[in-house]
């Protein structure tokens, strides 16, 4: 068979855009997506699920209701299920996001940010 | 609260054993390992689930019974449940590990080279 691997920054190359994740793998019912972050987005939380954050390239921001974490070129965070949480990347970030297939970007909150689901790249 | 991110090479730095896998962090029932590899490992499959590799460093290669990947930095490859794989490493390979918690790393085949489970770092 012919198996490939997938290669985060030639996954970047491929879009501009922000903050419209976009799959590139899936592990049993999850999936990994590939994101650009820029500036800030919307409370929300997702109350079904935890969420995994790995930042390929850049300093995130990932605000709570009390308190802030930093997450920089090499590190990850998992928001818990339920916390309310919004990131935040004062220059642009290359995230990448790992979560049960069919999460939405925007969880409980909805509106005019939450991005198509299950685009892949 | 006091958050807290992870970072890979920071955890690196804390041990210098191969083929030990150590727990960082969790998503649901998911846990993020890292790890050390050097040299071969033996044939296995995980016969109930998938299995993420993502290279934090170095240049890995995951041999099948009909072909072989190269995962190298900055790059990912699921092995897909129940295939037969071999991971080898000519130079030490930083490994992130992603699977359900309880998943050995010798899968099927047991036998010496099997680590101890659920060790965190």
């Amino acid at each position: 068979m012919n198996y490939k691997s997938v290669n985060f920054q030639q996954k970047f190359g491929l879009f501009s855009e922000q903050w419209l994740p976009k799959v590139v793998a899936e592990m049993n019912d999850y999936q990994f997506k590939v994101v650009k972050l820029l500036g800030d987005f919307i409370w929300h939380h997702h109350k079904d699920t935890d969420e995994t954050f790995i930042v390929v390239e850049g300093d995130l921001r990932i605000d709570f209701r009390d308190g802030a974490v930093r997450v920089s070129t090499g590190e990850m965070f998992v928001v818990p299920k339920g916390v309310e949480h919004k990131p935040y990347a004062e220059h642009e970030v290359k995230l990448l996001l790992i979560e049960p297939r069919g999460v939405l970007n925007t969880g409980h909150a909805g509106g005019d940010r939450t991005a198509a689901n299950d685009v892949w790249i």
